[in-house]
């Protein structure tokens, strides 16, 4: 029947349709062309402002050998959609999905012609576009060379970006305007990443957060980006203009398809206000509904984990050497001060043989994820945790090598089932096998997904670190939960670098656009030399703002990354932690501003009481906050964990105040951040 | 101890050991020597004469980036082994393991030095060498960049070779001298071959087989090729100085290692008969015994299989289209035939869904290897099978998609478990994915072997085509039983070439000299349009000659490739195909010259029958046989079935006669050969 309907749009395409359409949404208004090299552009206004100007789209192919850059337009079509779901669990109950949809369907000038859809939806806080590759009879199995989709702004933007790059994602976000993007020295500073693959000069990632002169707020991302490689942007300085790069495979090809396909989507989310940007729930809504037929045994949680102590020098991965964190008995230490503190789950990293050569070797059968160290008892710890009504979380460190990993991820499910263990964390650390892969190309992202299916199948969760940047596929594989994407907390102990203190403030604007991230909040010692008397790193933040993280940093899957025994000497600021929930109800961005600070308050998940999280960069701040979300009417009890009055980030990070007071929806509260602070609120509703 | 022992040797090396050591052994003289600029050489004699000239060693790292070229000589070990061992299957009961070894311990003169073994055994028929980097501080993981081994011949021999390449190793064989080698060339006149990654003009594969003026046969090739990649040979035609070449990964790197670590064997087996080359263990004998605890399971087999009817156009692979071979009612009529003439197995191509778009696509996930079509019923036919007496064999095409494989072999060996099948073809046609990897590259040379590791785990018998060349791995494997490696009894329906008369009669002598082939001899019907009138090629041998191929073409796993139909027209030569043993206590190599005629005659397992098999090239000839090998003073029932005498390969194939007399010891049989022809005899003690 489709083809039908096509074929009768060819005869009637000349007459019917015009070269130029507009189409208008909410704020916006979009507009197409086809100019007269029969490119086929795009150009998006937001009140009236330009945002992109013309900018065109189009695919490179290597096989068949042809260049997708002109068109005839078949025809149209629009329709428009306004409805509502409930995530299987996130940041607010319900999620409102209203865009007008325009697919433009394309048919190459090339010989044989192929049929192409461009593929828009606007929203009303932005919009985004795919290709779509109809089955037809030109084009089956097909091969992308490059995706030549453009972005061109509207002037020299303020961008929060890091390097492009085919590996890591890791980098410390950098400030600048557009025209002063020099990836490359960027990444000369960096020296604590694995594993870096620069693709150039001007080569950004995604998501990129934009300001511009007069005060629009732009992310630029992707969307659902399944069976193809992440997309990076090549900057040309001369007209702002962003073009797509897509990571290689070992060949030089970016992606192995088979019609009928559809491209990710490439996002745009525009607001004059910075806090709908957090807000915006488009790249959820861009993504599918999950296939799961069953999602109860998918649990938010908040966990600990025998990890910091290694990051810190108190422990080891290995066992070799006599300081091995995971035994039997240190993980029983864990075990009992998180069960005691209404924990989920416990992870354990160094349980399994292997650390001893474990990176930089670039082979195989590292790990083989089911033999433990000689110390670590996990059939004991299992049961022992169970008896605590806890939970072991397993970790996969595959070092890279993932046909090793493929090769044993069954048995190693398998594994964690005869242990009642439902929870993994991976990891990538390392460069790739198979050789010449990357962690971003299309090989790994259908890697990834095949994770998170197999783990869905023997219904555990996953948490993935170092893999590529997340789109919101947590909406369509909600045991997919979380993943790192990014510099996380363990960048505290790097030498070079460490965290600053904007990152918090940037990170929200950035990498959790695609989804939540396993930041690993609630560190409460900050001069890491704790175990090491030689090691210079501090944390640069307020113990408060690590509380406040527990809030502004979502993540379905929280850790409390800290050591118990440094928890046991602040147990009155750690209530906040066994406190917060982690999955919520309701979402409320007070505000933000990219790189300065943010607050934002959430209802726990079925229940009356609020916490509420803001964090500043390295400047001091008041923070002005009118509780008007609360129930009216209702008188909450407030804890108030806040800086101390000689705070900072490089002083006395560990000063800290905690007020308790009663307050309702009438009430305003004005709090100090410290340099480097921040605070975290309790609302209990009485 | 063993570092103590180089220890001491350091201290006395410059007063004990000379730089130019000599050792001798049966008819070999090895030099070894350290030249001007600290290079190790060897050169070899044969009976006083000049085999190898003074050849150069060395590899080239780049990791630690270094070149090992020039060494200090620590100290020399050398012994004898005289001993035999029992093959679980194969042309004789027992083997004669008997060599001079001489290890030459080096260490380089870079910075940090690198302590490197080369590892000589001289055997009667030949030597072997290796590289041993022993366990040492300056050396743990490392990166192969290239290996320097040269083998500096002393003349313009005649070469019998195929194009070097990375994928293939499916040419047809040509006959030059060196001087006149051109790859490139040669390769240009394949058209049938489903991938190729030539080299350069001057690359031949091993084995090579040449033959000098002065009428001594040299075969160069390698022993147990084991976590490293295939070597392929450059030819300098200045100076006759052949160098390895290794197969590289997607980077560029040869090989990822561990130290401890050998390297295959490079072996040079010579004698003055050309019988001798293919009566040589030593390429097994460079191979380490089994560590397989139970064999009993082991069996050699002869089978058919619902295969070359595909290949000629009567069924398809696929199920669509209406032209299903592999059905439930086709394989029952092969299973029929098959178990009336006592054979063990009928392997099915095309049982499993995805053949529809199996080819060309360079796709993941093309086959499951578990799910039928629809129109075959497994569950059946593995009972029928099996109340017949017969096994199915199972068929394992990976598209070359083998990450795809590594993630379901484990299932779909249960899924064979569950059938009751423990014999798999697995297939590699099409471009390797991890993509960028070859063939012969260390990583699938790690695959080949991680199937053959898994298949023992599962008592299955694994027969691998398309895989990288063998090297006399089924000693220490020997369920891995039999290659295809080469070009097979299918070549007789390429359109371009085909397969020539006198493949046969060099194949032994080059792709047979690692290890058994899966040729699939016995096609009964020579014009290959018996089922598509369009089809022009022929098969370029008579049918007595293809009688003669089950003993001259070694495998423990013989099939008989054509249709039963075609069978029923010939039954009485047929009887030869039904009475030939596929495992052996003797065999004889009565006569052989390569590219001209091969005569064996071999004693089947336990048994006093004989049976001969003697082939041609384009040319007629004559054979003599004295029956000499036959047991003193026993009469024998001789059943000669050989070419009509109007028989030749390109006019009347089929044209056979079938003689029976009684012989002894004292008989001599003079038989022509047609042109492309040959005979066979079964001679059964009375």
């Amino acid at each position: 029947m489709k083809s039908k309907y096509f074929f009768a749009l060819v005869f009637v395409s000349t007459s019917l349709f015009a070269q130029k359409n507009e189409f208008r949404f909410s704020d916006f208004e979009l507009s197409t062309s086809l100019n007269s090299n029969k490119q086929f552009t795009y150009s998006l206004n937001y009140l009236g402002k330009h945002i992109i100007k013309e900018s065109a789209i189009g695919l490179d192919l290597a096989k068949p050998l042809q260049k997708l850059v002109a068109f005839n337009l078949l025809g149209l079509d629009t329709s428009e959609v306004n409805t509502t779901w409930k995530p299987i669990w996130g940041e607010q109950d319900e999620i409102r999905n209203n865009y007008k949809e325009i697919t433009c369907h394309l048919q190459s000038i090339n010989s044989p012609s192929i049929l192409m859809d461009v593929q828009f939806r606007i929203f009303k806080d932005g919009i985004g576009f795919r290709y779509i590759f109809p089955k037809q009879n030109n084009l089956q199995y097909f091969i992308v060379k490059d995706e030549l989709t453009e972005f061109h702004l509207s002037g020299d933007h303020k961008a929060f970006w890091i390097p492009g790059d085919f590996d890591t994602n890791e980098y410390m976000y950098n400030t600048t305007k557009l025209s002063e993007v020099n990836a490359m020295d960027a990444a000369s500073k960096e020296k604590d990443i694995a594993v870096t693959s620069l693709i150039s000069n001007q080569s950004v990632q995604t998501p990129l957060m934009l300001k511009s002169e007069d005060g629009i707020y732009i992310n630029i991302h992707e969307a659902a980006l399944l069976n193809y490689p992440a997309m990076n942007l090549n900057l040309d300085k001369t007209n702002y203009t962003l073009t797509s790069t897509l990571v290689p495979d070992p060949v030089g090809n970016k992606a192995y398809l088979q019609a009928p396909f559809n491209t990710p989507w490439r996002t745009i989310i525009i607001s004059n206000k910075a806090k709908n940007i957090l807000a915006s729930k488009t790249i959820l809504n861009l993504n599918e509904p999950t296939k799961l037929e069953k999602t109860d045994w998918i649990k938010p949680q908040k966990y600990m984990g025998v990890w910091w102590e290694m990051h810190i020098g108190k422990a080891t991965w290995q066992k070799e050497g006599g300081k091995h964190g995971a035994t039997t008995e240190n993980t029983k230490k864990y075990l009992d001060f998180a069960a005691a503190h209404h924990f989920d789950g416990v992870l354990v990293e160094g349980w399994n043989k292997g650390w001893e050569e474990w990176f930089g070797n670039w082979r195989e059968d590292v790990f083989d994820f089911v033999t433990p160290y000689d110390d670590y008892n996990i059939d004991y710890l299992s049961k022992y945790a169970k008896e605590k009504g806890i939970k072991l979380i397993m970790h996969h460190e595959t070092s890279g090598a993932v046909t090793s990993y493929e090769r044993r991820f069954d048995t190693a499910f398998r594994f964690m089932q005869l242990y009642g263990i439902n929870t993994v964390k991976t990891g990538y650390v390392g460069k790739i096998i198979p050789r010449g892969e990357h962690h971003d190309g299309q090989w790994m992202v259908n890697h990834y997904l095949r994770v998170a299916e197999k783990t869905g199948e023997y219904k555990i969760m996953l948490d993935a670190h170092e893999p590529v940047h997340s789109t919101g596929l947590h909406r369509t594989y909600p045991n997919w939960m979380s993943n790192e994407a990014a510099r996380g907390t363990e960048f505290n102990n790097a030498p070079t670098l460490g965290i600053v203190p904007e990152h918090q403030t940037i990170l929200p604007f950035t990498r959790l656009m695609g989804g939540p991230m396993d930041y690993t909040p609630g560190l409460f010692h900050f001069k890491l030399n704790q175990f090491d008397s030689s090691r210079k790193q501090v944390v640069k933040s307020t113990l408060a703002k690590q509380l406040a993280l527990y809030v502004t940093m979502y993540s379905p899957l929280q850790m409390a990354a800290d050591l118990p025994e440094n928890y046991l000497k602040h147990m009155d600021a750690f209530q906040f932690i066994e406190d917060v929930p982690v999955n919520w109800s309701e979402t409320n961005i007070i505000d933000a501003e990219p790189g300065d600070f943010i607050t934002i308050a959430r209802r726990g998940k079925n229940t009356k009481n609020w916490f509420v999280g803001s964090i500043t960069d390295e400047n001091e701040r008041i923070s002005t906050i009118k509780l008007d979300f609360l129930e009216k009417g209702k008188k909450y009890l407030a804890t108030i964990y806040k800086d101390g009055a000689d705070a900072n980030y490089d002083q006395y990070p560990e000063s800290y105040n905690i007020e308790k007071k009663f307050v309702d929806a009438n009430t305003s509260l004005n709090i100090k951040m410290a340099r480097g602070g921040g605070f975290a609120i309790s609302l209990i509703q009485q």
